[in-house]
């Protein structure tokens, strides 16, 4: 089997580390031990620099949300190019925390950017590169959030109104509903179910390939 | 008269800093003394600190062409939605080092970006906003490089092959034929006689307004 990219996605406080474990270990169980780790925005010396600017903003500067999106593009290609594609190439499985699904969700549902203008830079941007699979976990706003709160403070993005994240899911959900690559999983059930579920979901996956 | 949006234009040593002086002259002289100067990419805090990651780049990490194009369109959001729509709002002119025509010349002439996605990125991220006259310098590559090589150390773009400027020099010129608001100045003309066209162009058209 070549190597491939799987993506973990959903929304803040959705599991997405415990998810990442779970990923690395039923992959191992499977002889699959040739594996890296990516995180969107970041993930190059470059995108991380671009994704402090995206987190954090800039004090008395108000970063629009075309700018925003121009920037997580610019991230996403620069680690596409030097890592995902180079790591694939040579037989190396990636395992990402996000990917472009996110900025789908985020950008395009969250803040409402235009459609067409969402897919024009996906297509300008990443041509035909797509993970191989998605597992998206799935679970309201209010139960990420305050998971999230827990862990401490909030970053720009997760400062967003409760709205803006209600709008997020809507658009995840459209797209989970699109495509077949893309699996989602409840991330409202106990944790030992979501691994379970993972677990599964993945190594099912693992023999269709 | 409304407030105007004024772009200089060129490849390197091609005079700019002298050009931009001379318009600001010139204005005055007109009566017009209400006016900021902008230079792309920058001009915003978080325009400035892309600008450095576009013009020095990041140790050991290649900069891909399309990350390096949708930073300067990020950085050009910013200026254009933070500063130069809001001044020409409040009736103050802008005089700019530096605009879109710059990307379409240098990433879409000099590095080759397929002009359908140069296209699509310009209408996405700044719809219909133009400037109101573009004052172009143009020069053989040769001239140009041997005056900016005077004036100091190099940055990553200016270490660029002359084949890169001749093409750039190409897609500028292309465009120049093709858009009646861009005025082409001979710019391997004495310093004297640059200013004196760019004075008279730029008189011409403050009375055609």
């Amino acid at each position: 089997m070549n190597s491939k990219f799987i993506v973990i996605e959903g929304l803040e406080g959705a599991g997405k580390t415990t998810a990442i474990q779970t990923v690395a270990e039923t992959l191992k169980q499977y002889g699959i031990s040739d594996l890296i780790f990516t995180r969107e925005p970041g993930g190059t010396p470059l995108a991380e620099k671009l994704r402090q600017l995206i987190k954090q903003g800039i004090e008395g500067e108000r970063l629009t949300d075309k700018a925003e999106v121009l920037m997580i593009y610019a991230a996403r290609v620069q680690l596409v190019e030097n890592v995902i594609k180079p790591a694939l190439s040579k037989g190396t499985w990636v395992v990402g925390d996000r990917h472009d699904l996110s900025s789908q969700a985020y950008q395009g549902g969250g803040r409402g950017i235009d459609q067409n203008l969402m897919a024009s830079l996906r297509d300008s941007a990443l041509g035909c590169f797509y993970p191989d699979l998605t597992i998206y976990l799935d679970l309201p706003p209010e139960v990420g959030l305050e998971r999230a709160r827990e862990r401490g403070e909030l970053d720009r993005i997760e400062k967003e109104s409760l709205d803006f994240f209600h709008r997020t899911r809507a658009r995840y959900l459209e797209l989970v509903a699109a495509n077949d690559s893309i699996k989602k999983i409840d991330a409202t059930q106990s944790l030992e179910k979501v691994r379970a579920d993972i677990r599964h979901t993945l190594l099912q996956w693992l023999q269709e390939q």
